[in-house]
């Protein structure tokens, strides 16, 4: 864009800093406000504690009953957890080599890895601004790394467009924007949008769309260095007397749009995939690993809740114990903080009003399914430039992820070689649930080469992760319709008598860790202020 | 957008798996042309050697005269390196606290850093199609990990805009899409483009408009949950009871225009910002020590050439020996690869053709600063959300540009708090060149906590860096014009007798590591060819 050359003197620079200096107060408290509006965690719980000694019984050892834990004990509360597993971390898990699971159906999942790679089922990927999660993390010393969401190196792909070769997601998505730029500028130098758009701002405009698209003196999206500047090269420029540079050519409108690659760049869109994304290092269960550290200790596992009841001065929650055989066991406290999920809380016998049993059974389980594929090499990024982030593709395996740790390594290495949730718009979800895990892992690799060849020569093992065949939770997570959230929302969430549901489905952001911590610290805010109303 | 359900049987699924399976050798094919296409750099080079012993001379340690000794010993030739400091690494150089450093002018510039965190004076981030970089620090175990370039949540600012408030990067993005989306949508949907889109395309491109820009029912870019779940919210969703989610407000069309935001935003428009950019783990200097691990046993430090005299057979550098209090010595070699910067290899008293010594005086240097500060506390992400980026601003010190590493940690860190070279549209360079170090640094604080307040309380440290006052380049690169290059590139690049130029001034990349390794690569290329003539 032409700028006016703006060359400052010394003693102008000097000038204007002492300007703008006396400006800085006055932004300081805007910015305040600002950050304080946007933000829905806004610290750690302030919380009163009990009034006397006073027994929380957990259910669940997962994010949100973890939290809990570690929040209600820190406020003096005395604190248990019950968990159906032998483990504790719920969905937020990570499977390595080595680690075998049986899911429903009787198949065993095994993991046979032999590298350092590791595959996280459930959530892979943190929002910066799930401030709550962050703030934990770096409470409880969990290191974090950029999480590479949006790679302009990887692929779109349709099977059904450009004879079935995947496109570079930068080629798109500026190739899109060119072509929207053009088009554009066409408008408005026609004078079609005179009314909507004034001569000061249609000025600016087509200055900014010819930067922005990289358009020609004629405002067309057309073949040029300054296209080779920002979209790339056929012939990269080189060093010394290597061979002329030349730009690479765009791809035409009309074949783009038929080709559905743009709609696939909008999975890039969310607010949360903005980049930066992030991740724990070593996988996303050293997140509740850290959680676990603080709380090891109240935790008891292998304890199968079977009744909830509830007078108004106490809970009492049946369970059988795994530890002894299954033996029938009864704890008491005054409150109960329940975070097991509703697909398995529908399940059980509860104390609570007509209303609270209509929306536990009212709240629908997403299906989604993940499989994870060990490669003796790196090829993604030896022969395809692809360091992190992901591909998509109208292909039932819907994306394949990048590892985004290990860069440059020599050996095995295990992409997420396939992920869907059931959308609005398609699902593959039950298919892939109603496999076998060979088959599985047979179609990841069968529709994956098809992005990348090197599947055939480089493949070590597979392993697949499907939550509907998950006995502890029956599914993904709670999927909420608007509908459903204005019957049933508010009466799952509030205080039954002793008992106060928690977790990703009491919240705004179901699937989200974020969501589960949110929904424990409003639940247990909620709890202290009833202990001390 | 509204997608037709697609909901495969597993049967349907494992047959789509079969038809497609026989298409994946056809692609790979093609895939691997698409790649080799692009690459600059084609492996290591494949020299033969030379046809007796021979002596090869390279003038400068920067990573152009490593990468040249390093493949050449390889080869079989004989080489030293002369170099005229007392370190390797050229302008790849990282500053931390303790070092110390004395420019041109007399000024002491000193680094007093407390903490871990560093400085790149020089290059900072490299492009993954940097393939000679990345082929180089994999080859040599350079570590690599992520360098955040674009971050939607840092901030775009103008002092004259939005009363001097910043604004995130991901809104101005989002803002600017739903605009540009509205407008053209209205166009299409006046029938005003129906000469350039055909009604097929016009459908998919409304479609996706409607998506990418987020646009209502009226193909209006307005205030909706939609638009929260893109662009943010200003009370975000939250856990159990807490308050309703209310999306944010966009910014109107016409004062994101006159602000000049967008404008910043092209900054990060370029190929060579694509995400994801990379960086040595632990700074830049790890990959010119990792080329040194391997060549230092060749370096000469202290060496300051004065003359290189060639006649048809043979090389004879003089230089004055710096470990020997000045004395003058000479090195005669077969062959001469001169990587030193072109401002100060004019000074130089250099046999070789009137036209290649018109090339060396005529490209000018480039100038540029940069000033980094150490703070007590990471405030842009523990106050502002800001984990790695740049933030941009039309103040002079241009853009600050956050850690990539130690995220989440607690103690001092280290921003680059200015940071501009010479364009076409701005030049402060010069002015920050004739201030002394402590007002460059008061000169960033000053501009900087208009951005980020916290400056004031937080400050601990500064240092800066300013390429021409630096006496062993006297600029930080060569700035090329497309005149100069028709005029004088080949003549500069041409081996001259005996003599050879390498560096990133001989190549088309000019201030990148890749140009200079490029240019390196194909420099011993052409003299290992001549030499076996």
């Amino acid at each position: 864009m032409a700028m006016t050359p703006f060359n400052p003197s010394r003693r102008q620079l000097l000038a204007m800093i002492g300007q703008v200096a006396g400006t800085a107060a006055m932004y300081q408290a805007m910015t305040s406000l600002g950050l304080a509006q946007e933000s829905g965690y806004t610290g750690p719980p302030d919380l009163q504690g009990p009034r006397q000694g006073r027994r929380v019984l957990i259910l669940g050892a997962g994010i949100a009953g973890m939290a809990a834990a570690y929040e209600m004990r820190r406020a003096g509360y005395e604190v248990k957890i019950l968990e159906y597993q032998n483990r504790q971390g719920g969905r937020c898990l990570t499977i390595r080599g080595g680690d075998r699971y049986t899911e429903m159906g009787g198949h065993e999942i095994s993991c046979d890895f032999q590298g350092d790679g590791y595959f996280n089922p459930g959530p892979w990927r943190l929002p910066v601004h799930h401030r709550a999660v962050f703030a934990y993390c770096r409470r409880l010393g969990v290191p974090m790394q950029p999480f590479i969401n949006k790679n302009n190196k990887a692929y779109l792909h349709s099977a059904h467009a450009f004879g079935g070769q995947p496109q570079r997601i930068g080629h798109v998505e500026k190739d899109m924007r060119g072509h929207v730029s053009e088009l554009l500028a066409k408008s408005l130098r026609q004078g079609e949008l005179d009314e909507a758009v004034s001569p000061e701002d249609r000025e600016k405009l087509l200055e900014g769309l010819k930067e922005w698209g990289v358009l020609d003196r004629n405002y067309r999206f057309s073949v040029s260095d300054d296209l080779g500047d920002v979209r790339g090269w056929d012939t990269r420029p080189g060093g010394g007397l290597m061979p002329e540079k030349s730009p690479s050519q765009p791809i035409d409108l009309s074949p783009l749009l038929q080709s559905g690659l743009w709609d696939q760049l909008f999975n890039f869109n969310g607010y949360q995939f903005e980049p930066p994304m992030f991740e724990p290092v070593g996988g996303m269960d050293r997140i509740t690993d850290a959680f676990a550290r603080e709380v090891a200790d109240v935790i008891q596992l292998n304890a199968r809740v079977t009744r909830i009841a509830q007078n108004d001065n106490s809970v009492t929650v049946t369970y059988e114990d795994g530890g002894q055989g299954g033996t029938v066991r009864q704890e008491s406290a005054d409150w109960c903080i329940c975070t097991i999920p509703l697909s398995v809380l529908v399940q059980l016998d509860v104390d609570c009003s007509d209303a609270m049993r209509k929306a536990i059974a009212a709240v629908p389980y997403a299906s989604a399914f993940k499989v994870a594929l060990e490669f003796r090499r790196r090829f993604w990024e030896q022969d395809d430039w692809i360091m992190g982030g992901i591909s998509y593709t109208d292909l039932p395996l819907v994306q394949i992820a990048y590892p985004n740790y290990g860069f440059l390594s020599d050996g095995p290495a295990v992409l997420q070689a396939a992920y869907d949730t059931a959308t609005a718009g398609r699902n593959f979800t039950y298919s892939w649930s109603s496999m076998t895990p060979q088959e599985r892992i047979d179609a990841a690799l069968a529709l994956g080469r098809q992005i990348h060849p090197q599947y055939d020569a480089e493949f070590m093992s597979g392993t697949s992760w499907v939550w509907h065949r998950v006995d502890w939770s029956l599914g993904c997570y709670g999927q909420w319709t608007e509908d459903l959230r204005d019957e049933h929302y508010q009466t799952l969430c509030e205080i039954d008598n002793r008992l106060v549901l928690a977790g990703e489905h009491c919240s705004h952001i179901p699937a989200w860790l974020e969501g589960s911590l949110l929904s424990a610290l409003d639940a247990i805010r909620r709890l202290d202020q009833r202990e001390n109303a």
